[in-house]
């Protein structure tokens, strides 16, 4: 391989502990490229240059004094700028953030740091993760390394088109209603988010704090199995982490997946889907039953009712958290923005305490629909074909565009009210040269069948391996 | 004593346990006593008769046989008929649940009866425990034993009315504003409220499930310390209960408080409040100081918006659970019931979710301002004298009511907000003979410290001793 930062994030950190590369060869790889494409694809908003290379002078010493080497000791990423450390601005992507300066670092930073991840900066994101094309109105639209004027999708635009295009082997996102699964669909890179509170939340921006998730995105699903070990567990500071045990994710990929039943529920997932998604789709599942799995079609009557209230708690959550800067400057945000926000203040306490007290019965009927004779519930990520930014630019045009804005996230959010593990791992591209996404859901903590099933479609298939074609 | 039904509960186990007395004797004089004066007070929703002389035989027999005796072994009980019990109607106070039959037996109720308890059937209370006079549309209004035209108190008001006119020894009420130190006060007995989810509350009817909380009302602070042992602690099935141990809170009644600090805040509690309920008050502090406690008025700016706060999310989730019946047939609730009701589905969810998000924040405040130089909070049960049900009857009259109605629980209702263990005790008869109550609150998990100054004052005082003058 040429250029080191087309490494994987288990290449990467194997390459590094036999010493075939230096930490800081492989940065300054990253950080060239950036150099040489980032202007077209605007994902970064904050590049730590010298710190990243400080960082990895202290691996490559690390190295050389025989220390034990961390699972990602080398490896370079960077990260959506909503994830705080102690003295470094976060923007969340927003105005009203623009200077501010936490005074904690995020508990899954520090879980990256002691594996010895390198941290290169932050990354572009929807202002306060609130929507899920990528548009920017305070940073700049994030644009999709495979064809420049299509949206990357979000909330984390910035991670999905920068594993893309190569600038870092991993990032993480944040999932509330498809935040990390659509960038990498739309960018074709694999995603993950865990069961509901798998990996903790503490010193991360809060945006639903029922549905908000921490995830990597990255190019494998061996990387994103890699990363989740790193990561999940129970935080002292953070009481709603899942306690449950972390298996080593990594050592699951086993590949076989003979006898793994699969549901694909007949509803909800292809209302008004494209065609050429819906082939797609078909294709992968026929690479899953080459290697021996099932596919079932399935009803799931349950997927009406999660996909009303899934809106209802991120919106009144969302609103709550924003209520006194909406009271105090409210034209600080985009358009689109602070009108979501506003809605969100018309909903009713009951209503949102319906959606939540339903959420147990729900998932259980969920479950019993598509779980109780299955393992893996597969649907595409994206229903539709990757659109353009312009197409679904709802500060620009509203009326036209909203309908497209708001399918976005159709495919993704209903797993964020059922708090499912799920995964989405690229699976072709569309007469446009877009990527597609399969989307892979598991029971609750059933984060390493996901991750298998995703790892063993990538064996035999190589749209995860696929670069986009800047020039 | 004449009439054992003038028994305490700590005498009346006693008294069983040394053989002085039967339980069936002790029974059938709380039956006749029952019989002959219920028809003014309207306690009774339902006598389990034959199932309460069925009970005591069996503690007779068990004593006979040298079975080791419960903490409550023989003393006759009557429990609001919100706590439910396998296979017995349990109506709520209501219309809709009025042949309502449970599949579950309340663990309260499963602790007394282990503890030797009497269960003598269930008592009337505020429709669904919403109000704070203890008005009855369905089942009548309850009446004060000490003056009948005079309101009971609610939601409890069978709970405070029957213990009062010695109708049983104690019986749980529950308190989600006030419900138990409100009758308890104005029926003049004692009541407690413990820690937030101190006592669990499986099989007991939900009103706001963030701030109900069950308890005893009892004579005594003695009897409500042997109650409260009796009942708290966690629970199998309530994932809620607190899981602290729990202390043998009698153990605790020393009746020595020299050098305890008590606090009383300026603010909130003396608003519009009638001179002679101050000067009842400010009597009582003085027994407690002649006891060698110390008295310091403090200033407790945090409870304004506790104020607030409280009804929003009581408010919001009674509206939640009553949904469905308030779609199907509204007009089965009273008519001040449906409108509070109504009122719940027009509050935002981002205000209700700013009320709870705030609790911890105000809880720390409120202990910082009264807590950090003191053991123990000090203020009027009631502010008001004891109204009429006639004053207080917001179906009738709203418009020259609805202030007087809402300020029964002012006193009180901070209390659920913040959590706090609160206990009422009698503390005087106002100038038209109705008693008059002191409460005392203590840090969390401070019932013990709440019961021991209560207990403490009891022992220099007698209006807990006092009966209502039922010709």
């Amino acid at each position: 391989m040429s250029d080191l930062a087309e490494l994987s994030v288990t290449d990467a950190a194997s390459a590094f502990a036999k010493g075939e590369v230096t930490a800081e060869a492989m940065v300054r790889a990253c950080l060239a490229r950036i150099d040489a494409h980032d202007v077209k694809v605007n994902t970064v908003i904050r590049l730590d240059r010298e710190a990243a290379l400080e960082a990895a002078a202290a691996q490559d010493k690390a190295r050389a004094g025989g220390v034990a080497l961390g699972k990602l000791a080398g490896v370079p990423m960077m990260h959506k700028d909503m994830y705080y450390r102690t003295g470094k601005v976060s923007t969340c992507g927003s105005k009203i953030r623009r200077d501010f300066t936490p005074t904690v670092t995020a508990t899954a930073l520090q879980r990256l740091d002691a594996a010895g991840a390198i941290d290169m900066g932050t990354l572009n994101m929807a202002e306060f993760a609130q929507n899920p094309t990528g548009h920017n109105a305070h940073f700049g639209d994030c644009h999709n390394p495979w064809n420049l004027p299509y949206c990357t999708g979000g909330s984390s635009s910035g991670s999905g088109a920068g594993v893309a295009a190569r600038f870092f082997a991993a990032a993480l996102g944040s999932d509330t209603g498809g935040s990390i699964r659509l960038p990498a669909s739309i960018c074709g890179v694999t995603g993950i988010k865990g069961t509901q509170t798998r990996v903790p939340r503490t010193g991360v921006m809060p945006l639903s704090f029922s549905m908000d998730n921490v995830g990597p995105l990255t190019r494998t699903a061996r990387d994103a199995a890699r990363v989740m070990t790193v990561i999940s567990g129970s935080d002292d500071i953070d009481p709603t982490a899942a306690p449950e045990a972390v298996p080593d994710y990594e050592a699951a990929l086993t590949g076989d997946i003979r006898g793994l039943r699969i549901a694909v529920p007949h509803e909800w997932f292809f209302d008004s889907a494209d065609d050429i998604v819906v082939t797609a789709f078909e294709a992968a599942l026929e690479v899953l039953k080459a290697r021996g799995a099932t596919v079932d079609y399935v009803a799931c009557p349950s997927l009406r009712a999660i996909g009303a209230y899934v809106a209802v708690v991120s919106r009144v959550e969302g609103a709550t958290i924003h209520a006194n800067w909406m009271r105090d400057h409210p034209g600080d945000y985009a358009i689109h923005l602070s009108g979501r926000l506003y809605g969100g203040y018309a909903i009713p306490g009951t209503y949102y305490l319906e959606a939540l007290s339903r959420r147990g019965a729900l998932l259980r009927q969920f479950c019993k629909e598509a779980f109780i004779d299955h393992d893996i519930v597969a649907t595409p990520t994206l229903r539709m074909r990757v659109p353009t930014l312009a197409e679904t630019d709802i500060d620009v045009d509203p009326a036209a565009n909203w309908a497209r804005h708001m399918a976005v996230s159709a495919n993704t959010r209903p797993f964020n009210y059922l708090g499912l593990p799920t995964v989405s791992v690229p699976c072709g591209l569309d007469d446009r040269g877009l990527p597609m996404g399969l989307q892979l859901s598991a029971r609750p903590f059933g984060e390493g069948r996901a991750l298998m099933v995703a790892d063993a479609y990538q064996q035999d298939t190589d749209w995860h391996a696929r670069m986009p074609p800047l020039a």
